[in-house]
């Protein structure tokens, strides 16, 4: 499958690179086109590469540019191994833009930022941690590096300053605590990297010659691109905690009348007899005929998608046959699956089998697989944990979400049924994994640098909207979540669906607030305005799994050239086309970032020169949103929701001279086939 | 010198304890009356043990009371080694109340917590790191545990529960946040300590029979409690971070003018060529006769003491020299001197003996040498350095507030001089060392719960006091730093002292606050009763150096049965016969917990009974104080500062019938010839 060139047969092995103690020799391997393999030492068995969730996209690799030499030299990467584990030392240049480490939400450009990758429940702390880590990072410079360990790697972005470097930082005379700590600019930069325990490690070098083919090559090297069912795109809702059914199909049925777009309702932990830690059975009492009521939903045109954590309760009926395929620590007294294994998975999966998808449930939202690196009231399993794979705690902790993500799509991909579920952790190549990233983090602010950040790492992310401190707050969060990946309303806390009520206790107290029919209204054209989005993002989408291009990503991945686009975390682009600078509560304008080229103002078609920045007003009901000249915006008549027999009627907006073909991706939109060749593009 | 007991003689080889994956032997030996050392697989070498700071107090661990077993069943200890490193499975009582753990000042009893003994500059850390993580604890059981590591332990206090306990901690349906992530109660409780890389690890047990004893043994174990030469009791006052000597001389000879009582003054950087990183070189523009401004001072009755960190500026005259003893990492492009080497140690001290010691400078501020664990931007060397003597990073910042401790007390111990020093980091074993941890934190609170704390770790605190919210706020931070191990009153950021002028700004300003005059005498006031306190402090740190006592310590160490005392860190003992219960500012008055037995309240002589709550208000010149019945409290007459000369005239109060002798220790005060016998003792 994969071409190989010349260079990849060459086996380069290095010598001792330095003189330095604990030094270890370097093999090089060339792996696909553009991207290269550095084996130091002894690496670990047990790492992302090992459960990675499809093999690499070789073909799509080999039809990228090749490249003859890896994008850094041999001789400059230095990897120190010692009893607390390796430390590798990469060259950094002074005006590099560094990108990626995960979905943190707090930075973005991360030089001279030290940034510990461990898996964490809040995805805003500014030492790194973060809802999916992900070792890989890339540069304006045009190259990407991935670090393949399960390990809490640190990574050190130009902020330590090796003895040799002379007296790079050493100050004068500071006499106040502003200069006593501000970071001095260091003449020379170095990342340097460390990964607990492991006694050698394996650091993939993807070539670009930009940075977003550095991204295209790690998604490819991934898998390639998840693709979602067509509802996928479509609206999902949530349905609070503790419904039963009776209530879930009110609500159903209401979302209907009003025409308010919805594909999924949610089923959050109140199904279940059990729950902190989970049983996984069915609760009579609020669901006294399971089948009947996912009939009912379904018959509604909706998909559902279950709720659950992996921590399996006592009471569970594959509580005893989990038991010695689990770990050495109990969560809220249940048994923590190691999913690492087969067996166990067979027996995770067979139940969720028999107890949802056969029942016809198309998704589940995966909670509380993450972790909580530092606070003093962890609820999750201790990294001293030993589980019967051989993962220990900390590895098991990197890996688990990735481990429970394909536990439970084996049996929706063995029944040939497309998913998009949602999970609370993610991590190293996880781009073909049909799931996005949730938080129960609620900073609008940090969710937008989300958006912006999810792309560098072959990742999805989505700001739900749940309460809303001001109707201001609820449509410019709205606004933001239709343009990500699945675009939930998730007031699973909430009676009302926000339009109804954005205050949670009132909604509880099932107040409806008077500008509730104003408020429906403008949601319902928003989310409409979503749903003519879909065929445009399934293309995306299909160019995602295709080519590796985030479907939504960060400015700098499209202008890594511009200085002016390195920092801007408060925009992004959404598919090939459109520009999304969303307004936040409180802000009456914004400055808009318009790279260089004509843009044109999504709502008043009025054109506008780029390579700067504008002051941009917007009404409630609109965002800032902007199409790039030369573009062909297809836009769907809104549907409802969309049913297997489903035709968009679609408006091909042409924005001046077209730069090009566009391509659209059509298939059955719910199972596999397209992978087998069942998918037709229209240009 | 130690008696070995027959039980001494006894070496136990245990078989592999347990069957699970990674467990490893244990080998238990006696290493004093009550002390025993576990040793699991292969300890690292170098550890806190390695780098003691004095001898096993063998003689007075031997005067304690012989136990014949150890308080914990060998059987019950469990360690596992993987290639994270080991961890320790140790039994723990449901109702056992777990103290130490170093000086975090935000937690006071650990159950149910997770604390990373990191060190930190940031001690008010939930998750447990400090200016002096101290791997030992101790349990109202009546046991204390000292792990001995310099990695970044952790220790699970109660909150982890292994697969086998059944379901301790399932819930059943949780449907709101607050249930979610709420701690629920184990049923079974384990100790859960995880460290770093080692191979196997020592774990020493301390006998009670009471959680005080437990204390004393660990501070014999270490070397037994530092005594401060007599001045170093009064008050310490820091100039301005950029004095110069006019300044310096200028504010000194005010102390004295308004008879404000103070034994030393504090240099601050300025009085160096370069500061982050330092020269160690006397500025000849602020300082154009250091030697003259040194004697000066002396004069004037004032020791002084001067600030530094160790990172070496590459224009230091030693920068040369220590740069083949350094870390592989710069710190603001200075050198991190590998104080593990004798010959660094040599180099670095001498020089200081050069240019500090040699001139009559009878103390050090040893700053910055602390780390910064979560923070996204660390200013000291990563974990991943490398030191000629063949410690990582990890291990040199939890030993190296310890080693530059040791280095600058070197050539004042050759001299036969004692000092009194400030440290900002501290760690395991430091009962013998004579320094005082100080923060830049400020929080009152927090800073009283330090005090609290840092007896069970055999630490010394300052919560010392700079700027002022309001009066109040002042005179209840000096109410409270009169009963630490060290007085001071910092205000290296301002130039006038703080009781003429609160505000930071206004001082720098040079603007007098109208309520200066009041506030000079409320203050004043204060100071002397520290000094009438001196003999009675004095007192109390020989009895840390022979018997181990905390000189300053929380109730539930005098009170380890009553549950009332559990949870407070509020108050603390002062001596053997003061309990001081600090007012914060805002605060009209407070509840005070009386221990069981009658209280004289010490401004009103009034009696009250113990064991019980009793709300307090006291004027802003005064705090709520209490003796003990049976007490002697030896008052001395204020002296404005203690001269090698300094008589002290005593008032002895008798509260009720003495319940023992009393005894006062003599001895000339500077020197260390009482360690060979040049001590009075007066009953």
């Amino acid at each position: 499958m994969l071409r190989m060139t010349t260079a990849c047969c060459l086996l380069l092995q290095l010598a001792c690179l330095a003189a330095a103690p604990g030094a270890v020799p370097m093999e090089i391997t060339p792996v696909a086109p553009g991207v290269w393999r550095c084996r130091f030492g002894q690496p670990e068995a047990l790492t992302p590469t090992h459960f990675r969730s499809a093999p690499i996209a070789a073909e799509a690799l080999a039809a990228m540019p090749a490249v003859d030499k890896p994008p850094l030299a041999a001789a400059e990467l230095h990897v120190a191994v010692s009893a607390r584990g390796c430390s590798l030392r990469l060259p950094l240049g002074t005006d590099e833009g560094i990108y990626g480490l995960g979905l943190n939400t707090r930075w973005f450009e991360k030089s001279g930022r030290r940034q510990m990758l461990i898996p964490s429940d809040g995805p805003e702390d500014p030492a790194g941690p973060s809802h999916a880590p992900v070792p890989f990072y890339v540069s304006t410079a045009g190259y990407g590096v991935y670090v393949d360990t399960a390990r809490f790697a640190t990574f050190n972005v130009g902020n330590v300053a090796p003895v040799e470097d002379a007296a790079s930082g050493a100050g004068a005379m500071a006499d106040n605590t502003a200069d006593l700590y501000r970071a001095r600019g260091l003449a020379v930069r170095h990342m340097l990297v460390e990964a607990p325990a492991a006694q050698g490690v394996d650091v993939y070098l993807f070539a670009g010659p930009a940075l977003l083919d550095a991204v295209r090559r790690y998604v490819l090297f991934a898998g390639g691109g998840a693709v979602p069912p067509l509802w996928g795109l479509g609206m999902v809702y949530r349905g609070k905690s503790d419904f039963g059914a009776a209530d879930g199909l009110s609500l159903a049925r209401k979302l209907r009348e009003q025409h308010i777009p919805c594909d999924v309702f949610g089923l959050e932990p109140g199904w279940q007899t059990k729950a902190y830690s989970c049983s996984f059975v069915w609760d009579k009492g609020r669901f006294p005929d399971p089948d009947a009521y996912l009939r009912q939903l379904r018959e509604l045109g909706f998909h559902v998608s279950v709720w659950q954590h992996a921590f399996t309760h006592p009471d569970s009926p594959i509580h005893e046959a989990l038991r010695p395929m689990s770990g050495d620590y109990r969560v809220w007294g249940g048994l923590v699956p190691d999913f690492a294994l087969p067996e166990a998975r067979r027996i995770f999966s067979e139940h969720h089998q028999q107890v949802l998808f056969g029942k016809g449930v198309d998704a589940v939202k995966l909670d509380e697989c993450d972790y909580q690196p530092f606070g003093p009231e962890p609820w999750s399993f201790p990294t001293a944990s030993r589980f019967p794979s051989g993962l220990d705690g900390e590895q098991m902790h990197s890996l688990f979400g990735l481990l429970y993500q394909q536990t439970l799509l084996e049996p929706l991909t063995a029944a040939n049924r497309r998913t998009w579920g949602l999970v609370r952790q993610s991590g190293a190549l996880a781009a073909p994994l049909p799931y996005v990233v949730y938080s129960d983090s609620y900073d609008h602010r940090c969710y937008v640098r989300g958006l912006a950040n999810q792309g560098f790492g072959g990742l999805l992310w989505v700001p739900e909207v749940r309460e809303a401190s001001s109707l201001e707050d609820l449509y410019r969060r709205v606004q933001t979540v239709i343009f990500s990946p699945l675009a939930q309303i998730d007031p699973w806390y909430m009676k009302l669906p926000p339009w109804q009520q954005i205050n949670a206790e009132k909604s509880n107290r099932g107040e409806v607030m008077p500008e509730a029919p104003e408020a429906t209204v403008i949601v319902r054209r928003l989310l409409e305005l979503r749903m003519s989005l879909v065929p445009y993002l399934y293309a995306a989408f299909n160019e995602y799994r295709l080519h590796g291009t985030p479907p939504i990503r960060a400015l700098i991945m499209d202008w890594p050239g511009d200085p002016a686009a390195r920092g801007i975390d408060d925009q992004f682009m959404c598919g090939p086309s459109l520009l999304v600078a969303p307004l936040f509560a409180g802000q009456a304008s914004r400055q808009v970032y318009l790279p260089r080229g004509r843009w044109c103002d999504f709502w008043t078609n009025e054109i506008l020169a780029g390579g700067r920045s504008v002051a941009v007003r917007k009404p409630l009901d609109q965002m800032p949103l902007y199409v790039r000249e030369g573009a062909i915006l297809p836009l769907a008549r809104p549907v409802e929701h969309i049913a297997a027999d489903t035709v968009f009627e679609l408006e091909a907006r042409v924005y001046g001279t077209p730069t090009g073909p566009y391509v659209l991706y059509e298939d059955d939109g719910l199972t596999n086939d397209y992978l087998r060749g069942q998918q037709c593009t229209v240009i």
